[in-house]
């Protein structure tokens, strides 16, 4: 066997885990471990396919979608990681359900389930309401499962919520891996979650959410920047301080771009709405309440442009680290004279990382394929291991 | 082989059906031999998903779905019975294609099914409209066939229509079979098919035919209880009448659910629309007629308001036998005070069936893949058998 | 091995081709060689269908399609063919993505390819605009494969574009191979493209140009007519007038629809806008004038009318070789006292016609299935030599 693979799979072996049947919803809900162990099973999957082995582990078999917000990039990776190991993938689109009748949480999901493997939701558009969507499907699965209604608990994958982004943030902790060679490197090296100047408001939390949420984990130095009143969901901001200090990092909160980037080795300069204007707009939506949303747009925009500043730039880039600073984006970034007028970044910093970008964005289907099969398979490493001997080829 | 599969194939082998190639459109137009076939062709499926055996007999192919109503139940219980099979699902969207362009029912019946080996379509809006739609492109699908058109002439199986729902009623068939041990065990047993209360109008009345078409069948007591006026296509009525008559049963309409619910085995309470209802309505949708739709709406809303008394309560269902019936429903039910503040039946009714009920569902995706699997494999036994004997596991 | 399939194989072994990795956009990008291979690879997997041996040829990967216009042939035709081979489809829905975030072409392409084998893209709505975008993503993609970013380049499938329509006119002339016995029997025949009415505007041009862009490569005689006004891309006609220079037939341009009709072997009436009303069309349509795109319809229509008598029927259909032409059209067509009033083809003439016109439609899944095997694979002959030893049964 290869020599790449076989350590990928004795780390996945030696790595104590408990990732079988439970669902992966927060980041920081799970061990180092566990974290480990997800990296390594997308890095075999992603030998596999490179090396046209097939990754099917499952024969036939559904994995449904319910995209609550749009979704270019997670719903092409959710569709990719299925395929990838045989799952086919059922959208759950609600304008074309009975959902609207009035069905509980607890029904639909049942219903959906009979014949199901793995359910992958995005709902990041209200605040309380996303990752508690996510809880209260997954406690109708068990009940289901343990009433007998279903032969199997589908796992769950959050998509997205309110509170985290997981499978960005994995992927974003892989491709650091692999543009650092592991995660031990990883270990004292600054990086700068900043927010940025957006001409558009009421982006979700769950991205910054997420990379403070995880990369505190690793012993890195997290300054997380924002404008006054641009802060975070404060639970979170308090798990990330406890994290920095058990991993021999640091966490701290800081209101210039400039001093984040001051020295950073990473840059991940990101434009969300704040905290307490998501909550409003939660409120509003629910009211469905048109006038007042127009309103908030409107103070809010007027609000955000008073930060256009906030750009990352050639000359910002110069205070990072050697000033080759890696610059990181969940994407789409809006890039200041291409996607809008002023943005969260200029042409050149984002033309010159652009392929690392696309790269850092090539690892989610990996990430979420090696979610879907650690949840169904309790042994990822013999499995792996029984694909790469088996030696079909994905393409003929 | 395992006693419980072996039973089933001998069953499928010893029973007189003539379900190949034929649609599957009406309960009762299929012999009681061919849905003997169905149930235990289903139970078949079902033993191989829940030993891990891949039920795959298609290497490739497509089973086209056709929704001219919201779905959740029967979209993913088609979906997951394609899947079973080895189908892929291809959704013709109307509003996506070019059928708005006049384009005719032979034609476009032709030109979805170069290389597929089923349709699944519901079309229940309509009164007359919806069975004579399957009906048609039958004929379209037969002609191409015939013509050279087609390589093969795909199946088509009826997810609801305007006159009968077989896949719902032969899913809660084989939940009955499920829970009472046999078919032959629902001789004598009482089962009280009656309307209920809801807030919402223009229900299709294809449930409760499906389930006096189909209960009829087994020598059991059918009761059809509706307020005067909510009766439903009298030639189903009819249908069930004589059907009761030759399989040793009873049928009678009552204009009590009380009634209805004395001394039953079996209660289903479910809200309709009356059959003269549908009519105006399928004249006005017809005519794009808005403001005849609203005037009805509210008429019937009103009239619906005469009859809030049938609700399906504790208090009722101590009337039934030994105060224990089974409580059926296709769900999403109306539930008072759950999904709306009066209904169908009480919060503690569902509740204390909601497990049952849910089970009941489950049943449909087998029952879909089972007509489709009947549908194109003359043999279906031996098709079971060889799938057994492969072992190939669904999941690695 | 059988006769026929053994001459399918050894033609294409034989045929010097350069299909593999290669975008199809433009039929007259492709050397006749190719279009031969095109061809017999498509008429492999239809035999390889027929005869129920499987032509998997991916054990898993991704079919992305992309409709920017509706469609029902074609992405029936697509999702055939994606199954046929062992892909999966996933469509990109632009109402669905972030795209309307200001996302990039070159950003997108990238996004959704990270594990897909073929995209198809139907962009047939601006003029210029179509095709230019395919070649953009294919650009894109290029770049990423170089880049490191992609792990395999996509191969393009154009499934319409504004300036041609391959898969519709490579299945038209399988179709004519088919019934003429080989493509050599189509030297010296006459083709008509012509103009006809109906009662819609803003057809495009992709269909004619696409006909008398293959057509004139085959030695045939090819009359293109239509009213005054009524003009093609120009330089599409100016290739067309070389290509049948270069293969010893004819290609000219007439304002009668009964100068083609007489004596020509094939017919093919068709509706399609003005060049320079698509010019002003797309202008409109990218100003988003919902008054000048009425203005403009109003105007055609009345054009239009003037040309009622632009109708293919039996009187006109005896002008034809023996009065016995065969008739053709991509469907759905405007058919006189069928599908509306007054249009392209009277009822009679199109019912002598529907079995063949249905045939020729039925080409198509093949015809993609043949793009995107010839795309993927080096070696297409072994490929599919491979699948015929191979004998795995599609269904069971």
């Amino acid at each position: 066997m290869d020599a790449q693979l076989n350590s990928l799979l004795k780390k996945i072996e030696t790595t104590k885990s408990n990732l079988f049947q439970k669902d992966f919803l927060l980041t920081w809900e799970k061990t180092y471990g566990e974290l480990e162990t997800i990296l390594a099973v997308a890095e075999a999957l992603k030998y596999l396919r490179d090396n046209n082995i097939s990754a099917r582990c499952f024969d036939s078999g559904l994995a449904i979608s319910q995209f609550r917000d749009n979704s270019t990039r997670t719903r092409f990776s959710f569709a990719s990681a299925a395929n990838l190991l045989g799952l086919a993938v059922q959208d759950l689109d609600e304008g074309k359900s009975q959902i609207a009748h009035g069905e509980t949480v607890r029904e639909t999901s049942a219903m959906i389930s009979f014949l199901s493997d793995i359910i992958g939701i995005r709902d990041d558009m209200y605040l309380g309401a996303g990752n508690a969507y996510m809880r209260e499907v997954g406690v109708a699965l068990d009940e289901a499962f343990t009433d007998g209604v279903l032969p199997q608990r589908p796992g769950i994958v959050n998509l997205q919520c309110d509170i985290d982004h997981p499978t960005q943030s994995m992927a974003d902790l892989l491709h650091l891996k692999t543009v650092l060679g592991s995660l031990e490197n990883l270990k004292g090296k600054k990086i700068a979650m900043t927010w940025a100047y957006s001409p558009s408001y009421g982006k979700p939390l769950s991205v910054p959410q997420g990379i403070i949420g995880l990369m505190t984990r690793l012993g890195m130095h997290v300054d997380l920047a924002y404008p006054e009143g641009y802060g975070l969901i404060p639970e979170v901001v308090e798990i990330a301080g406890k994290q920095a200090k058990e991993s021999g990092g640091s966490f701290r909160i800081v209101n210039s771009m400039n001093e984040a980037f001051d020295g950073a080795h990473i840059v991940y300069p990101k434009s969300w709405a704040p905290y307490h204007v998501m909550q409003r707009r939660t409120e509003l939506l629910r009211k469905n309440d048109h006038e007042g949303l127009k309103v908030l747009e409107i103070e809010c925009l007027g609000n955000n442009a008073k930060f256009k500043s906030w750009e990352c730039t050639e000359d910002n880039m110069k205070l990072t680290n050697e000033g080759e600073a890696l610059y990181m984006h969940c994407l789409p970034a809006d890039i200041s004279g291409v996607s809008c007028k002023e943005g969260e970044v200029n042409g050149p910093v984002f033309e010159k990382y652009r392929v690392p970008l696309y790269k850092q964005a090539g690892f989610k289907p990996y990430i979420i394929a090696s979610m879907m099969l650690t949840n169904r398979f309790n042994n990822p490493a013999e499995t792996l291991r029984k694909l790469f001997e088996n030696k079909v080829k994905r393409v003929f």
